[in-house]
């Protein structure tokens, strides 16, 4: 599909459903608010959907935005890799031939929509969508360039990860150049933690353990620090991270109890030590600085059978 | 002076100082090492200087590097806004006449070289710098192109502070197509902490102060707290961004102890509250949401004051 195609369908088609991925993220809702305006502007009909509904945190991308009557007659997946990820309250769109057209950057799309757009090098769905709106002609508001940014500046982790492009850079520099306040979606994006979760990063980094001359750092969250804290589980992800980011620290561990004996592994690495290979060892896989697993084994049995594994790497490589 | 004009300058002299500034970041640093590597190609001699020696953080920078012996015949001075910034073991060069040549980026700078260029639209000295770089039609290593990156990467906060420009993104998007690797520089510029560091930002968040139904934050910095700590001061510095980093928070206050009664206090805002207005109640002044003062009393009335402006300040303003 090129993308005055897309155009052409925006224009041939009105009444559009915009499906949101579940645990929705900066990407898949600012390309979501971002299309569902940009069609509005047109003249058509628009909805934006999401399984859970939109979390505070990105209000600002869907501020203003109210629901309109309309009888659905298009349907448009953004940033959804499978039907799987449309979560329970959309899992009517899940059976075949209910999504009309998706638009992503998943190497993993599984081609669900009865057309389908997908540019696995893309950082992030939200460049896609940007050049798409390009090529129309019509007008970027301010605010489709802050919803883009946003899903640009998230899924790059604000231009750090490995997936960043030189063309992730151009595209910020033509949303900046719309106006956008970056600076504040930044602020709220990377520098916002809630009282709880900064509580909870506190206690994970006094309990964490070094091995190996500080070369490998462990932590464990059990269920029952995660029930003590009282907050919601979302306050503990992206925890992983932690360990990593102790100078000196080549692997990090964080071990997370899912059930009685039954725990999931995340392994971070730098560049010293292949994170994939590690959780091969397990039974897992991932990629080579992120990897994970899972153990049914008792707490101190996995711990042992992690840090020998990782020994075993650490004797592999210097530092 | 245009970029034609400075590349003339570098063809026609040799034995070439730069000098950094003291406290060295990755700008100056960045400019330096890339400056000096650029030359050195050039067939000419060059060392980069700095008044206390480089940091291991950018070890990555000046990695390779090694001092030439050669009679001095041209000074460069980089991202030096003020000779006062050369620091004290190179102040032999803050002399009327001993620096030929000045290229910064900052609006406050004191023309005290025999000829500057300054861009105060620059975010970084090494946006500069790749352009001069860019207009001689050399080669521009990966080196090199790594030591401009960091300068740009830590002067903007990685593309997260209002200094951000779009010439930034887009100077980035073509030292990305250097093959740069800029994974493991945001990772070492951004993610890792020491192990002391990590304590110090557990010890301040246990014990943050909540204020105002949790719109004003306040930490205390004591010089028992930094002594107990037994680490180097720098591990101290940029914690005042911690109490503005809780979701709500309007004002974060830190409160750091100089000597017996006096105290330097960072104020950081949002969108919602002046800080330079604040600080300015206190003798003090800054930038809009990053201001500072110095007040002289015991702790607890330094307190007392700072939150009776807090509590002034937010009642002018809705959440």
């Amino acid at each position: 599909m090129t993308f005055s195609e897309i155009n052409r369908i925006f224009e041939e088609n009105d009444n559009f459903t915009i499906l949101t991925h579940k645990s929705p993220d900066g990407d898949t809702l600012g390309c979501g608010f971002a299309l569902c305006e940009f069609l509005r502007r047109m003249g058509k009909k628009a909805n934006v959907l999401n399984s859970e509904g939109f979390p505070d945190r990105y209000n600002f991308i869907y501020e203003g935005y109210y629901e309109q009557q309309f009888e659905e007659k298009y349907v448009i997946a953004v940033d959804i890799a499978d039907t799987i990820l449309l979560g329970h309250n959309l899992e009517r769109y899940a059976k075949e031939g209910a999504i009309d057209l998706c638009i992503d950057h998943h190497i993993s799309n599984k081609h669900y929509a009865k057309q389908t757009y997908v540019d696995p090098d893309a950082s992030a769905a939200a460049l896609i969508m940007y050049k798409i709106f390009k090529e129309s002609g019509r007008q970027i508001t301010k605010h489709i360039a802050e919803s883009l940014y946003t899903g640009i500046a998230t899924d790059t982790g604000c231009f750090k990860y490995e997936n960043t492009t030189p063309e992730a850079h151009r595209i910020s520099a033509e949303l900046m150049e719309l106006g956008i306040d970056f600076t504040t979606i930044n602020r709220k994006m990377f520098d916002v933690k809630s009282k709880a979760r900064l509580r909870i990063e506190q206690s994970v980094a006094r309990h964490m353990e070094y091995y190996f001359d500080d070369r490998c750092s462990l932590i464990v969250l059990t269920k029952e620090m995660m029930e003590e804290a009282g907050v919601e589980a979302s306050e503990f992800e992206g925890l992983a991270s932690i360990p990593l980011s102790v100078e000196g620290v080549l692997i990090g561990i964080t071990i997370k109890q899912r059930h009685e004996n039954v725990y999931k592994i995340s392994v971070r690495t730098t560049e010293a030590v292949d994170a994939s290979a590690f959780c091969k060892n397990f039974g897992g896989g991932g990629h080579i600085r992120a990897a994970g697993c899972e153990i049914h084994a008792p707490l101190a049995e996995v711990r042992s059978m992690l840090l020998m594994q990782a020994d075993k790497e650490l004797n592999g490589t210097k530092e």
